[in-house]
C-alpha cells in the first residue's frame, strides 16, 4: 500500500522466480522462502498487500492451494496477516526481541522435504498408499481390543517395556519368520513404530559415519525412504527399475562405483511401480551385495497382498550369508493408524537399533502390539487379509482396465499382481507435474514423478494409487485423468499447428 | 588351548585394561570392546578359552552379571562360543564371507552409550523412574478401550493420520493449556511418542547445524536425555542443580560462554534430583534465556504429580516472550507402555517438528491417542491422578524416612515435594559407582552418579526411583543400602588402620 506500484513491482519479481518442480523443497515452500526473503531483506515491507492467491497461481502456474499453504505458513511464522475478504498484509519481520526462529531453525530448512498440501476433499485422490478404510473389521477390532484388556498380561501392557518390542508379540513374530523360512540362527527381531522407523533406525546406526555414506535406491522410490535419507545427508545412488523390475546391470554399476552401504529393495509389489523381482534377480541380487558387502534392506510390506500368482521366496529367506535385514508391518495387510512394525537380522545390527530405539523414544507402543498380536493369533486377521485381498484383486482390476480404456495412446503403465500402487508413464510432450493442477482442478489427483525421483527424471511418470477407492471411483478418477491429457494434446497441437506470428 | 600360558597373558592383558566407569559406554560394553579387539587383532585365537566369569569380575572389581553380559554380546556377534559347565571359547574373527558387522557399525560404536543390563529380579530396585503397577486401575483402562472401538471415531482410529497428532486429543490438550493459561497466541502443539521422542525431534530440527551447536543440561540430569544429545554429537555444559534447585549464577556463564541454542529444564520435581525451581527463579530463568537468544526446553512430565505444597506456574505460562516449548507425557501420571506425549511452543518450530516426525514415524500411535483422550475426557485420568497422588505421598514419606534412619552419618538427601526420584550423596570416601555391585548382592539396586553426569562428576551421588515400590520395600531396601554403607565403611577404617607393610 505504501508503494503504488507494488503490484507491478510484484509481478516483476516473480517473474524472475523459477520454482523447481522436481526439488526436495515442496513448491508452497519454495514460494514461502522467496516471500520470507523479500520482507526479510526489506523488499516487502509492513503493510504491503500481497496478490490474491488465485492471481499468483496464475501467474506461476501453480495450483491456487499451493499458494495459500505458502500463505498460511507466512502467516503462521508472522509475517504476514490474512484477514477474509480484504487480502494478506506484510507484517515486517520478527521484531528483534523475541527469537529469530528464521534463522534458528535455517539449517533444517536447507535441508528439506516436507508433505505437500492435500487436495480438495471431494477430488479422487489417487495419492496415498493406504488400505480401504471401509474394509477395516470394526467390530472384531473391538472385540480383540476387549480381550486384550481384560486378559493375562493387561498389566504389562500397561507398564514400561523394552526398546526391542512387547515380548509375546516378538516371540510370535519370530515364530511366523522360522515357518516361511526367513529366520537364521544369529539373527533378532526388534518391533518399531512401523517400517518408516525400521528405516529410520537403520540411518541412525549404519549411515551416521564422518566421511559419509551412500544408500542404492529403487528409481524411483516411495517418498518417505527418499525423503528420508536426504534429510540425513545421505547420498543416494539410483537404480532404475524398469519394466522387469531392478536394473540389476545398472545395480551392478552403482555397487562398483559408489560403494553404497545399504541397498534398500522392495522386491514385492514395489512402491510407487507394483513391479515383483522374478525368483533369478533375487539370486542374482543377493550375490553381488555379499561381493560389495552391501547391506540388504528388504522392505516387504506389501508381500501378503498378492492377488493373483505365485508368490517368490523373500530375500531374507533366499539370503544365506546374514547380510539381509527385512522391515515389515502391519499397515498395508491390517490398520496403519497402529503403528507397528518391525525389522529382522543379524544380530549385532538389531542389537544397535535397539540402543538407538530407547534415544528415538523408548519403545513401541505396548498397547497396539498387543492387540495386533491378539488379532493375528485369534486368526481374524488371517480372515482380514482373505477379504482385502477379494477387494483389492477388483480394484487392481479396475485401474488396469481404465487404463486401458481412458489413458492417451502412447502412455504405459505397470501390471502389478498386488500390493496398492501402479505407474503410469505419459507419452511426451504430456508432463504429470504440469498437469496436476488441471486434474485437481477437474476433480482427480495423483503424486507426479518428481516425487518419486532419485537421479532421474520421467516427466510423463505418476503414482496411482488405487487401494483406497472403489472401482467405481478408479473408472471415474481415471476417466477425468484420461479427459484432462486429451485437453491438453489438443492444446498442444493447437500450438503447434498457429502461425509464426512474432 | 593353544597357548599353555593363555591364563596369565590374559590376566596380564586385563591388568593393563583400565575400565572408564563414568564414560556413557555401559561396563559391559567396555569388556565386550575389549575382547572383540583381542580377537580382531589375532591376540586371541580360535579354541583360547576365556577366564570363568566370576575370576574376570573378581579381576576388574565387576559384578559378575555385568561380564556375564558382555560375554553373552560376544556370543551373539560369533566371536565365541559359551558351554554350560565347560567354560567359553574363541571361535575367532568373522569369516570374510560375511559382512564385517563391526566395521559396518564401528561409527555408532565409537558415539556411545546403551542401556545398563538389568539387576536380579529379586532385588529391590530403585533403578527405574516410573508409576506403580498395582496402581493401574485395568478395569476402568478395559471401559475406556471398549467406549473408544465402539465410538464414533473408531474408524478414523485405524486409518493413517496426521504428523501433528489424532485431532480430537490435539484440540483436547490444547484446550487444557488455554485453561492453565501456558497457551499462546501463535502456538502450535505436536502429539509424540512420549517425551522422549519430543526431545528427539527437537535435536533434529534445531541442532543440526554444519558447525555443531551446545545444549546447556541440569547436572545431573537423567540418562534419556544425556546419551540423546551425547549420541547425537551435540556438545553439553552442564548446568549444577543445587539444594535450591538449577544455579542460575553458573546458567548465567553458561550462557555467556557456550551460547547454548537449547537449555532442557525440568523445573518440577527434576530427574535424578526430585527438586523444583522456585517463583522468582523461574523468572530470572526466562529472563536470561532471552537475552542469550536461548530456546528453552520445559520438560513437564512430573508437574502433577505434587504430594505437598503450592505449584508454581510453568515456564510456558510465565514465558511471554515465545521462546518456550514445553514437553509433557501420559507417562508418568498414567501409563508409560502407551507412549503418547507431546510438545506445545512457537508455530514455526512445531511445524519442522512435524516434518522431522512424519520421517521419523509418519505419526503416533491412534488407538492409544483415543483411548487416553478418553481416559482423560471421561474424568477417570483425574481420578486416577488423585489415587496415584495418595500413594506417592506415602512413598515419598517413607524414603525420606528412610533415608534418615538408615543412610550414614554425613550423608545427605534432596527433599522433594512431589515426582518420582530423590538424589542421595554418600559421605567420602563411599563410591555410589564402587558399592553397587556390593548393594546388588545385598539385594537392593540403584542408578549410581555417573549415569547422570554432564560435567562434574559426584562420586557419592545417586538417584532413589521411589514411587515403583511400597512403603515396606522402601524401608526394606535403604536399610541394605544403609547396611552396605556401613560394612565399607568399617572395611575402609580397617584399611587405614593397617601398618603399611609394603
Amino acid at each position: 500500500m505504501t508503494r503504488p506500484i507494488w503490484y507491478a513491482w510484484l509481478t516483476e519479481v516473480f517473474r524472475d522466480f523459477h520454482l523447481d518442480p522436481v526439488s526436495p523443497v515442496p513448491l508452497y515452500r519454495q514460494v514461502f522462502d522467496r516471500f520470507s526473503h523479500l520482507i526479510h531483506s526489506g523488499e516487502l515491507a509492513h503493510g504491503d498487500r500481497l496478490p490474491a492467491t488465485r492471481d499468483l497461481a496464475a501467474q506461476l502456474g501453480l495450483n491456487r492451494g499451493t499458494v495459500a499453504a505458502a500463505y498460511a505458513l507466512l502467516e503462521s511464522e508472522g509475517l504476514i496477516s490474512g484477514h477474509v475478504g480484504r487480502g494478506s498484509f506484510v507484517l515486517g519481520p520478527k521484531p528483534s526481541a523475541g527469537l529469530s526462529w528464521s534463522s534458528l531453525l535455517a539449517a533444517w530448512d536447507g535441508a528439506g522435504p516436507a508433505a505437500p498440501p492435500p487436495p480438495a476433499s471431494d477430488v479422487i485422490s489417487f495419492e496415498s498408499s493406504r488400505p480401504a478404510g471401509e474394509m477395516f473389521p470394526l467390530d472384531e477390532f473391538a472385540e480383540t481390543c476387549g480381550e486384550v484388556t481384560r486378559g493375562a498380561d493387561r498389566a504389562a501392557v500397561l507398564q514400561l517395556g523394552s526398546p526391542f518390542g512387547f515380548g509375546p508379540l516378538r516371540q510370535w513374530l519370530i515364530e511366523e519368520m522360522r515357518r516361511s523360512g526367513a529366520w537364521r540362527d544369529g539373527d533378532d527381531l526388534i518391533v518399531t513404530s512401523g517400517c518408516q522407523q525400521a528405516l529410520d533406525l537403520l540411518v541412525r546406526v549404519l549411515m551416521g559415519t564422518p566421511e559419509g555414506a551412500t544408500v542404492a535406491l529403487e528409481d524411483p522410490v516411495y517418498p518417505g525412504a527418499r525423503n528420508l535419507f536426504a534429510r540425513a545427508g545421505v547420498r543416494m545412488a539410483g537404480v532404475p527399475v524398469g519394466p522387469d523390475g531392478l536394473d540389476l546391470a545398472a545395480l551392478e554399476r552403482v555397487l562398483a562405483q559408489e560403494r553404497p552401504r545399504i541397498a534398500l529393495v522392495t522386491p514385492n509389489f514395489q512402491n510407487p511401480t507394483g513391479l515383483t523381482l522374478p525368483l533369478p534377480a533375487r539370486r542374482d541380487l543377493i550375490a553381488m551385495a555379499r561381493n560389495a558387502g552391501c547391506v540388504l534392506v528388504e522392505n516387504d510390506v506389501y508381500g501378503d497382498l498378492r492377488y493373483w500368482g505365485e508368490p517368490e521366496p523373500s530375500l531374507k529367506a533366499l539370503d544365506d550369508g546374514a547380510l539381509t535385514v527385512q522391515i515389515r508391518s502391519f499397515s498395508k495387510v491390517a490398520f496403519p493408524g497402529l503403528r507397528v512394525g518391525w525389522a529382522a537380522g543379524p544380530r549385532p545390527l538389531i542389537a544397535r537399533m535397539a540402543e538407538a530405539k530407547l534415544l528415538a523414544d523408548l519403545h513401541t507402543d505396548h498397547l497396539s502390539q498387543a492387540v495386533l498380536l491378539r488379532f493375528a493369533e485369534s486368526g481374524r486377521l488371517a480372515a482380514h487379509i482373505a477379504r482385502v485381498l477379494n477387494v483389492g484383486r477388483e480394484r487392481l482390476e479396475a485401474v488396469l482396465d481404465a487404463c486401458a480404456k481412458h489413458l492417451p495412446d502412447g502412455a504405459s503403465w505397470t501390471r502389478p499382481e498386488g500390493g496398492m500402487n501402479l505407474w503410469v508413464n505419459l507419452p511426451r510432450p504430456l508432463d504429470a507435474a504440469a498437469l496436476l493442477p488441471a486434474a485437481r482442478r477437474a476433480g482427480v489427483s495423483y503424486l507426479p514423478g518428481h516425487c518419486f525421483a532419485v537421479s532421474r527424471q520421467e516427466p510423463g511418470g505418476f503414482r496411482l494409487s488405487f487401494a483406497g477407492l472403489e472401482p467405481e471411483q478408479i473408472h471415474r478418477g481415471v476417466g477425468l485423468l484420461g479427459a484432462v491429457c486429451a485437453e491438453e494434446f489438443s492444446r498442444e497441437r493447437h500450438d503447434e499447428t498457429a502461425p509464426a506470428i512474432v
